[in-house]
Protein backbone atom coordinates (compact mmCIF):
# COMPACT_ATOMS: atom_id res chain seq x y z
CA UNK A 1 0.00 0.00 0.00
CA UNK A 2 3.02 2.14 0.41
CA UNK A 3 3.03 2.09 -3.47
CA UNK A 4 -0.08 3.42 -3.89
CA UNK A 5 -0.05 5.93 -1.83
CA UNK A 6 3.26 7.18 -3.44
CA UNK A 7 1.22 6.88 -6.74
CA UNK A 8 -1.54 8.78 -5.08
CA UNK A 9 1.18 11.79 -4.08
CA UNK A 10 0.24 11.70 -0.37
CA UNK A 11 2.63 13.49 1.71
CA UNK A 12 2.77 11.23 4.50
CA UNK A 13 1.93 7.82 5.94
CA UNK A 14 0.80 7.23 10.12
CA UNK A 15 0.94 4.05 11.61
CA UNK A 16 -0.96 4.36 15.46
CA UNK A 17 0.34 0.85 17.12
CA UNK A 18 -0.84 -0.47 20.36
CA UNK A 19 1.72 -2.08 22.67
CA UNK A 20 0.42 -5.31 21.68
CA UNK A 21 0.81 -5.26 18.29
CA UNK A 22 4.62 -3.92 19.15
CA UNK A 23 5.77 -6.93 16.45
CA UNK A 24 4.70 -4.14 13.89
CA UNK A 25 7.06 -1.79 14.41
CA UNK A 26 10.17 -3.50 13.21
CA UNK A 27 8.24 -4.28 10.25
CA UNK A 28 7.49 -0.76 9.32
CA UNK A 29 11.26 0.42 10.55
CA UNK A 30 12.45 -1.85 7.64
CA UNK A 31 10.46 -0.09 5.38
CA UNK A 32 11.32 3.36 6.79
CA UNK A 33 8.51 4.42 9.32
CA UNK A 34 9.96 6.31 12.30
CA UNK A 35 8.54 7.08 15.58
CA UNK A 36 6.77 10.32 15.34
CA UNK A 37 5.87 9.83 19.09
CA UNK A 38 4.59 6.99 22.11
CA UNK A 39 3.29 7.57 25.42
CA UNK A 40 1.43 4.74 27.51
CA UNK A 41 0.24 1.87 25.39
CA UNK A 42 0.51 4.04 21.95
CA UNK A 43 3.18 4.04 19.33
CA UNK A 44 2.82 6.86 16.67
CA UNK A 45 4.70 5.83 13.42
CA UNK A 46 5.34 8.31 10.50
CA UNK A 47 7.18 8.31 6.81
CA UNK A 48 7.35 11.17 4.99
CA UNK A 49 6.39 9.78 1.62
CA UNK A 50 7.22 12.99 -0.30
CA UNK A 51 10.54 12.93 -1.91
CA UNK A 52 10.70 16.73 -3.77
CA UNK A 53 10.23 18.48 -0.42
CA UNK A 54 11.42 18.65 2.84
CA UNK A 55 9.03 16.89 5.88
CA UNK A 56 7.53 19.46 7.53
CA UNK A 57 5.68 17.73 9.88
CA UNK A 58 6.23 19.80 13.77
CA UNK A 59 8.16 17.05 16.20
CA UNK A 60 6.66 16.57 18.91
CA UNK A 61 5.94 18.28 22.22
CA UNK A 62 9.29 20.68 22.22
CA UNK A 63 9.17 21.72 25.85
CA UNK A 64 7.81 21.20 29.22
CA UNK A 65 6.14 24.33 31.41
CA UNK A 66 7.11 24.83 34.59
CA UNK A 67 5.44 27.43 37.05
CA UNK A 68 6.72 29.07 40.41
CA UNK A 69 4.39 31.59 42.51
CA UNK A 70 5.64 34.25 44.20
CA UNK A 71 3.74 34.53 46.93
CA UNK A 72 3.61 37.87 48.89
CA UNK A 73 2.25 39.20 51.99
CA UNK A 74 1.91 43.13 51.32
CA UNK A 75 1.20 44.12 54.79
CA UNK A 76 4.27 42.24 56.06
CA UNK A 77 6.46 42.47 53.09
CA UNK A 78 6.95 38.67 53.05
CA UNK A 79 7.33 35.76 50.69
CA UNK A 80 6.84 32.16 50.85
CA UNK A 81 9.84 30.42 50.74
CA UNK A 82 10.88 26.77 50.22
CA UNK A 83 14.51 24.35 49.76
CA UNK A 84 13.79 21.27 48.16
CA UNK A 85 14.72 18.08 50.15
CA UNK A 86 15.80 16.37 47.25
CA UNK A 87 18.63 18.30 45.84
CA UNK A 88 22.26 18.63 46.81
CA UNK A 89 22.36 22.63 47.56
CA UNK A 90 20.45 24.47 49.68
CA UNK A 91 18.89 27.17 47.36
CA UNK A 92 16.11 29.72 48.97
CA UNK A 93 13.33 29.40 45.73
CA UNK A 94 9.95 30.08 45.72
CA UNK A 95 7.82 27.18 45.31
CA UNK A 96 6.68 25.45 41.87
CA UNK A 97 6.82 22.64 39.22
CA UNK A 98 5.89 21.36 36.00
CA UNK A 99 2.54 21.87 34.67
CA UNK A 100 -0.21 18.99 34.13
CA UNK A 101 -0.89 18.36 30.16
CA UNK A 102 -3.61 20.22 29.78
CA UNK A 103 -3.25 22.31 32.67
CA UNK A 104 -2.76 26.63 32.99
CA UNK A 105 0.02 28.17 34.01
CA UNK A 106 -2.09 30.16 36.98
CA UNK A 107 -3.17 26.69 38.11
CA UNK A 108 -0.13 24.97 37.73
CA UNK A 109 1.37 28.13 40.37
CA UNK A 110 -2.02 27.79 42.47
CA UNK A 111 -1.59 23.66 42.41
CA UNK A 112 2.51 23.37 42.82
CA UNK A 113 2.26 25.85 45.81
CA UNK A 114 -0.73 24.15 47.91
CA UNK A 115 1.53 20.73 47.43
CA UNK A 116 4.89 22.32 48.30
CA UNK A 117 3.41 24.56 51.54
CA UNK A 118 -0.03 24.04 51.90
CA UNK A 119 -0.67 27.64 51.53
CA UNK A 120 -3.48 28.54 49.34
CA UNK A 121 -2.76 31.70 46.64
CA UNK A 122 -4.89 33.58 43.66
CA UNK A 123 -2.94 33.95 40.89
CA UNK A 124 -2.38 38.07 40.01
CA UNK A 125 0.03 38.32 37.00
CA UNK A 126 3.08 36.81 35.11
CA UNK A 127 6.20 38.51 36.29
CA UNK A 128 9.27 36.89 34.10
CA UNK A 129 9.45 33.66 31.91
CA UNK A 130 12.71 31.70 31.43
CA UNK A 131 13.67 29.88 28.45
CA UNK A 132 16.41 27.11 28.92
CA UNK A 133 17.73 24.20 26.55
CA UNK A 134 19.58 21.18 27.38
CA UNK A 135 18.66 21.06 30.88
CA UNK A 136 19.27 17.56 32.91
CA UNK A 137 16.13 15.19 33.44
CA UNK A 138 13.72 17.05 30.74
CA UNK A 139 14.42 14.06 28.57
CA UNK A 140 15.89 16.54 25.49
CA UNK A 141 13.11 19.17 25.66
CA UNK A 142 13.87 22.65 26.29
CA UNK A 143 12.25 24.28 29.18
CA UNK A 144 9.81 27.25 29.97
CA UNK A 145 9.61 28.14 33.30
CA UNK A 146 6.83 31.18 34.53
CA UNK A 147 6.90 32.63 37.15
CA UNK A 148 3.73 33.87 38.77
CA UNK A 149 2.53 36.65 41.29
CA UNK A 150 0.67 35.12 43.75
CA UNK A 151 -1.83 36.39 46.47
CA UNK A 152 -1.97 34.36 49.61
CA UNK A 153 -5.65 33.35 50.61
CA UNK A 154 -4.11 31.65 53.88
CA UNK A 155 -0.64 32.10 55.80
CA UNK A 156 -0.48 29.02 57.99
CA UNK A 157 2.45 26.63 56.41
CA UNK A 158 2.09 22.89 56.06
CA UNK A 159 5.23 22.19 53.98
CA UNK A 160 4.96 18.77 51.94
CA UNK A 161 7.27 15.97 53.86
CA UNK A 162 8.64 14.42 50.99
CA UNK A 163 9.50 17.66 48.72
CA UNK A 164 10.45 20.88 51.20
CA UNK A 165 13.29 20.67 53.51
CA UNK A 166 12.05 24.05 54.93
CA UNK A 167 9.51 26.49 53.83
CA UNK A 168 8.68 29.83 55.83
CA UNK A 169 7.67 33.27 55.33
CA UNK A 170 10.94 35.77 54.75
CA UNK A 171 10.92 39.54 54.66
CA UNK A 172 12.47 40.93 51.20
CA UNK A 173 14.83 42.44 52.99
CA UNK A 174 16.31 39.69 54.57
CA UNK A 175 15.68 37.25 51.00
CA UNK A 176 17.71 40.36 49.30
CA UNK A 177 20.42 39.86 52.02
CA UNK A 178 20.41 36.10 51.06
CA UNK A 179 23.79 34.65 49.71
CA UNK A 180 22.10 31.27 48.81
CA UNK A 181 20.00 31.97 46.08
CA UNK A 182 20.02 31.83 42.58
CA UNK A 183 20.53 34.62 40.09
CA UNK A 184 16.77 34.30 39.28
CA UNK A 185 15.98 33.96 42.22
CA UNK A 186 17.74 37.35 43.38
CA UNK A 187 16.21 39.44 40.15
CA UNK A 188 12.55 37.98 40.83
CA UNK A 189 13.39 40.17 44.71
CA UNK A 190 14.40 43.19 43.11
CA UNK A 191 11.20 43.26 40.81
CA UNK A 192 9.10 42.95 43.71
CA UNK A 193 10.72 45.12 45.85
CA UNK A 194 10.07 47.69 43.31
CA UNK A 195 6.75 46.49 42.41
CA UNK A 196 5.87 46.95 46.13
CA UNK A 197 6.96 50.24 45.69
CA UNK A 198 5.99 52.01 42.70
CA UNK A 199 2.83 49.64 42.26
CA UNK A 200 2.41 46.36 40.15
CA UNK A 201 1.27 47.80 37.11
CA UNK A 202 4.90 48.26 36.44
CA UNK A 203 5.83 44.68 36.75
CA UNK A 204 2.86 42.86 35.83
CA UNK A 205 2.07 41.08 32.52
CA UNK A 206 -1.52 40.59 32.83
CA UNK A 207 -4.03 37.84 31.90
CA UNK A 208 -6.63 37.71 30.11
CA UNK A 209 -9.08 34.82 28.37
CA UNK A 210 -10.28 35.47 24.47
CA UNK A 211 -11.95 33.08 22.27
CA UNK A 212 -10.30 31.31 19.77
CA UNK A 213 -10.88 31.61 15.98
CA UNK A 214 -11.46 27.82 16.02
CA UNK A 215 -15.05 27.38 17.56
CA UNK A 216 -15.63 26.27 20.94
CA UNK A 217 -11.80 27.11 22.07
CA UNK A 218 -10.56 29.56 24.34
CA UNK A 219 -7.26 30.38 25.37
CA UNK A 220 -5.45 32.92 28.26
CA UNK A 221 -3.48 35.43 26.62
CA UNK A 222 -0.96 37.58 28.63
CA UNK A 223 -0.02 41.17 27.70
CA UNK A 224 1.21 44.84 29.32
CA UNK A 225 -2.41 46.08 30.38
CA UNK A 226 -3.08 48.94 28.41
CA UNK A 227 -5.23 51.74 27.15
CA UNK A 228 -7.36 51.41 24.03
CA UNK A 229 -7.30 54.29 21.42
CA UNK A 230 -11.14 54.77 21.07
CA UNK A 231 -11.79 55.56 17.65
CA UNK A 232 -9.06 56.04 15.15
CA UNK A 233 -6.96 58.75 15.41
CA UNK B 1 15.66 -8.53 37.14
CA UNK B 2 12.32 -6.87 38.05
CA UNK B 3 12.23 -8.80 41.30
CA UNK B 4 15.77 -7.85 42.39
CA UNK B 5 15.15 -4.04 41.77
CA UNK B 6 12.00 -4.31 43.48
CA UNK B 7 14.06 -5.56 46.84
CA UNK B 8 16.56 -3.41 46.46
CA UNK B 9 13.87 -0.71 46.43
CA UNK B 10 14.58 0.88 43.06
CA UNK B 11 11.64 3.33 42.29
CA UNK B 12 12.01 3.05 38.76
CA UNK B 13 13.13 0.78 35.47
CA UNK B 14 13.62 2.20 32.38
CA UNK B 15 14.45 0.92 29.14
CA UNK B 16 15.95 2.00 26.24
CA UNK B 17 14.46 -0.39 22.82
CA UNK B 18 16.13 0.94 19.47
CA UNK B 19 13.44 0.18 16.77
CA UNK B 20 15.70 -2.87 15.51
CA UNK B 21 15.07 -4.55 18.76
CA UNK B 22 11.16 -3.84 18.72
CA UNK B 23 10.33 -7.28 19.75
CA UNK B 24 11.10 -6.79 23.26
CA UNK B 25 8.50 -4.00 23.39
CA UNK B 26 5.92 -6.48 23.66
CA UNK B 27 7.68 -8.46 26.07
CA UNK B 28 8.02 -5.59 28.35
CA UNK B 29 4.44 -4.67 27.86
CA UNK B 30 3.77 -7.88 29.48
CA UNK B 31 5.93 -6.63 32.58
CA UNK B 32 3.96 -3.64 32.82
CA UNK B 33 6.43 -1.24 30.95
CA UNK B 34 4.40 1.83 29.09
CA UNK B 35 6.00 3.66 26.79
CA UNK B 36 7.63 7.30 28.37
CA UNK B 37 8.15 8.36 24.42
CA UNK B 38 9.55 7.54 21.62
CA UNK B 39 11.57 9.69 18.83
CA UNK B 40 13.44 8.66 15.33
CA UNK B 41 14.48 4.87 15.80
CA UNK B 42 14.54 5.01 19.77
CA UNK B 43 11.67 3.93 22.55
CA UNK B 44 12.10 4.31 25.92
CA UNK B 45 9.92 2.48 28.07
CA UNK B 46 9.32 3.06 32.01
CA UNK B 47 8.01 0.73 34.70
CA UNK B 48 7.29 2.70 38.31
CA UNK B 49 8.31 -0.01 41.06
CA UNK B 50 7.50 1.71 44.01
CA UNK B 51 3.55 0.78 45.16
CA UNK B 52 3.33 3.00 48.40
CA UNK B 53 4.06 6.26 46.24
CA UNK B 54 2.39 7.90 42.94
CA UNK B 55 4.60 8.07 40.45
CA UNK B 56 6.36 11.55 40.19
CA UNK B 57 8.05 11.16 36.40
CA UNK B 58 7.00 14.15 34.53
CA UNK B 59 5.21 13.17 30.95
CA UNK B 60 7.27 14.08 27.77
CA UNK B 61 7.26 17.49 26.17
CA UNK B 62 3.98 18.65 26.75
CA UNK B 63 3.84 21.75 25.06
CA UNK B 64 4.92 22.80 21.38
CA UNK B 65 5.92 26.53 21.33
CA UNK B 66 5.25 28.80 18.43
CA UNK B 67 6.20 32.43 17.93
CA UNK B 68 5.20 35.12 15.50
CA UNK B 69 6.75 38.42 15.00
CA UNK B 70 5.23 41.93 14.53
CA UNK B 71 7.43 43.40 12.13
CA UNK B 72 7.11 47.21 12.33
CA UNK B 73 8.15 50.02 9.77
CA UNK B 74 7.86 52.79 12.26
CA UNK B 75 8.58 55.39 9.65
CA UNK B 76 5.67 54.59 7.67
CA UNK B 77 3.64 52.77 10.34
CA UNK B 78 3.44 49.53 8.53
CA UNK B 79 3.45 45.98 9.34
CA UNK B 80 4.38 43.37 7.70
CA UNK B 81 0.87 40.55 6.98
CA UNK B 82 0.69 37.21 5.51
CA UNK B 83 -2.16 35.06 4.27
CA UNK B 84 -1.74 31.38 4.89
CA UNK B 85 -1.56 28.95 1.31
CA UNK B 86 -2.83 26.00 3.27
CA UNK B 87 -5.92 27.27 5.45
CA UNK B 88 -9.53 27.51 4.37
CA UNK B 89 -9.80 31.05 5.59
CA UNK B 90 -8.48 34.37 4.53
CA UNK B 91 -7.27 35.86 7.61
CA UNK B 92 -4.36 38.48 7.67
CA UNK B 93 -1.80 37.97 10.34
CA UNK B 94 1.67 37.96 11.45
CA UNK B 95 4.31 35.85 9.95
CA UNK B 96 5.55 32.93 12.40
CA UNK B 97 5.90 29.16 12.88
CA UNK B 98 6.84 26.81 14.92
CA UNK B 99 10.23 26.64 17.84
CA UNK B 100 12.70 23.74 16.32
CA UNK B 101 14.20 22.26 19.12
CA UNK B 102 16.61 24.42 20.83
CA UNK B 103 15.85 27.29 19.45
CA UNK B 104 15.29 30.67 21.39
CA UNK B 105 12.27 32.19 20.45
CA UNK B 106 13.74 35.20 19.14
CA UNK B 107 15.69 33.27 16.47
CA UNK B 108 12.44 31.16 15.88
CA UNK B 109 10.46 34.50 15.08
CA UNK B 110 13.63 35.58 12.91
CA UNK B 111 13.90 32.60 10.97
CA UNK B 112 10.14 32.17 10.38
CA UNK B 113 9.64 35.86 8.97
CA UNK B 114 12.57 35.16 6.72
CA UNK B 115 11.47 31.71 5.14
CA UNK B 116 7.85 33.14 5.12
CA UNK B 117 8.35 36.54 3.63
CA UNK B 118 12.37 37.35 2.61
CA UNK B 119 12.41 40.29 5.35
CA UNK B 120 15.33 39.88 7.74
CA UNK B 121 14.94 41.58 11.25
CA UNK B 122 15.66 41.79 14.29
CA UNK B 123 14.31 40.75 17.76
CA UNK B 124 13.13 43.81 20.04
CA UNK B 125 10.90 42.80 22.77
CA UNK B 126 8.36 39.83 23.47
CA UNK B 127 4.67 41.73 23.33
CA UNK B 128 2.44 38.84 24.05
CA UNK B 129 1.84 35.36 24.98
CA UNK B 130 -0.72 32.70 24.52
CA UNK B 131 -1.59 29.39 26.40
CA UNK B 132 -4.20 27.47 24.85
CA UNK B 133 -4.76 23.07 24.82
CA UNK B 134 -6.37 21.08 22.49
CA UNK B 135 -5.45 22.73 19.65
CA UNK B 136 -6.04 20.31 16.22
CA UNK B 137 -2.55 18.60 14.59
CA UNK B 138 -0.57 19.26 18.10
CA UNK B 139 -0.95 15.79 18.63
CA UNK B 140 -2.73 16.01 22.11
CA UNK B 141 0.11 18.54 23.18
CA UNK B 142 -0.45 21.81 24.28
CA UNK B 143 0.36 25.09 22.48
CA UNK B 144 2.28 28.29 23.39
CA UNK B 145 2.49 30.78 21.35
CA UNK B 146 4.75 33.89 22.05
CA UNK B 147 4.16 36.96 19.76
CA UNK B 148 7.51 38.91 19.41
CA UNK B 149 8.18 43.21 18.04
CA UNK B 150 10.53 42.74 15.68
CA UNK B 151 12.55 45.25 13.82
CA UNK B 152 12.92 45.13 10.03
CA UNK B 153 16.48 45.44 8.42
CA UNK B 154 14.86 44.77 4.81
CA UNK B 155 12.24 45.78 3.07
CA UNK B 156 11.93 43.85 -0.04
CA UNK B 157 9.18 41.10 0.27
CA UNK B 158 9.75 37.43 -1.46
CA UNK B 159 6.84 35.41 0.15
CA UNK B 160 7.39 31.37 0.49
CA UNK B 161 5.39 29.80 -2.85
CA UNK B 162 4.67 26.94 -0.79
CA UNK B 163 3.10 28.47 2.92
CA UNK B 164 2.31 32.25 1.32
CA UNK B 165 -0.73 33.14 -0.45
CA UNK B 166 0.17 36.49 0.05
CA UNK B 167 2.26 39.67 1.83
CA UNK B 168 2.50 43.20 2.18
CA UNK B 169 3.22 45.99 3.90
CA UNK B 170 -0.22 47.49 5.98
CA UNK B 171 -0.84 50.60 7.51
CA UNK B 172 -1.45 50.06 10.98
CA UNK B 173 -5.06 52.14 10.50
CA UNK B 174 -6.14 49.79 7.50
CA UNK B 175 -5.05 46.83 9.21
CA UNK B 176 -7.25 48.25 12.22
CA UNK B 177 -10.47 48.41 10.11
CA UNK B 178 -9.85 45.09 8.71
CA UNK B 179 -12.43 42.45 9.67
CA UNK B 180 -10.52 39.13 8.41
CA UNK B 181 -8.09 38.71 11.17
CA UNK B 182 -8.59 36.98 14.51
CA UNK B 183 -9.00 38.17 17.82
CA UNK B 184 -5.19 38.14 18.73
CA UNK B 185 -4.05 40.26 15.48
CA UNK B 186 -7.01 43.13 16.40
CA UNK B 187 -5.61 42.97 20.10
CA UNK B 188 -1.98 43.01 18.75
CA UNK B 189 -2.59 45.63 16.55
CA UNK B 190 -4.41 47.81 19.34
CA UNK B 191 -1.33 47.20 21.48
CA UNK B 192 1.27 48.07 18.40
CA UNK B 193 -0.74 51.28 18.36
CA UNK B 194 -0.51 52.24 21.90
CA UNK B 195 3.40 51.63 21.76
CA UNK B 196 3.86 53.76 18.62
CA UNK B 197 1.65 56.53 20.46
CA UNK B 198 3.10 55.91 24.01
CA UNK B 199 6.69 54.80 23.06
CA UNK B 200 7.59 50.95 23.25
CA UNK B 201 8.76 50.69 27.08
CA UNK B 202 5.43 50.57 28.12
CA UNK B 203 4.34 47.43 26.16
CA UNK B 204 7.96 45.62 26.25
CA UNK B 205 8.61 42.65 27.64
CA UNK B 206 12.42 42.45 27.73
CA UNK B 207 14.19 39.92 27.26
CA UNK B 208 17.95 39.09 28.52
CA UNK B 209 20.72 36.49 28.54
CA UNK B 210 21.97 35.20 31.87
CA UNK B 211 24.29 32.35 33.50
CA UNK B 212 22.59 29.28 34.87
CA UNK B 213 23.07 27.60 38.65
CA UNK B 214 24.01 24.81 36.48
CA UNK B 215 27.44 25.45 35.06
CA UNK B 216 27.55 26.12 31.62
CA UNK B 217 24.50 26.26 31.19
CA UNK B 218 22.90 30.11 30.45
CA UNK B 219 18.63 31.18 29.55
CA UNK B 220 16.84 34.21 28.48
CA UNK B 221 14.83 35.62 30.83
CA UNK B 222 12.00 37.91 29.72
CA UNK B 223 10.37 40.36 32.06
CA UNK B 224 9.35 44.48 32.18
CA UNK B 225 12.37 46.27 32.51
CA UNK B 226 12.68 47.87 36.06
CA UNK B 227 15.62 50.00 37.75
CA UNK B 228 16.72 48.42 40.43
CA UNK B 229 16.79 49.99 44.12
CA UNK B 230 20.47 51.09 44.37
CA UNK B 231 21.32 50.02 48.29
CA UNK B 232 18.66 48.73 51.26
CA UNK B 233 15.79 50.51 51.68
Amino acid sequence: SLKSWRDEKRTVAWLHIPITHSRFISLAGNHGFEYHHAEGSMAMMKLWLKTTREDPTPIFGTHQVGVSGVVINEKTEEILVVQDKNRPYTLWKFPGGLSDLGEDIGKTAEREIFEETGIKSEFKSVLSMRQQHNLPGAFGRSDFYIICRMKPLTFEISACVEEIRECKWMHIEDLKREIEVSSLTMRLTDMVEYGLREGWDVVDIGCEEMESIYKGFKFKLYHRPFHKQSGSS
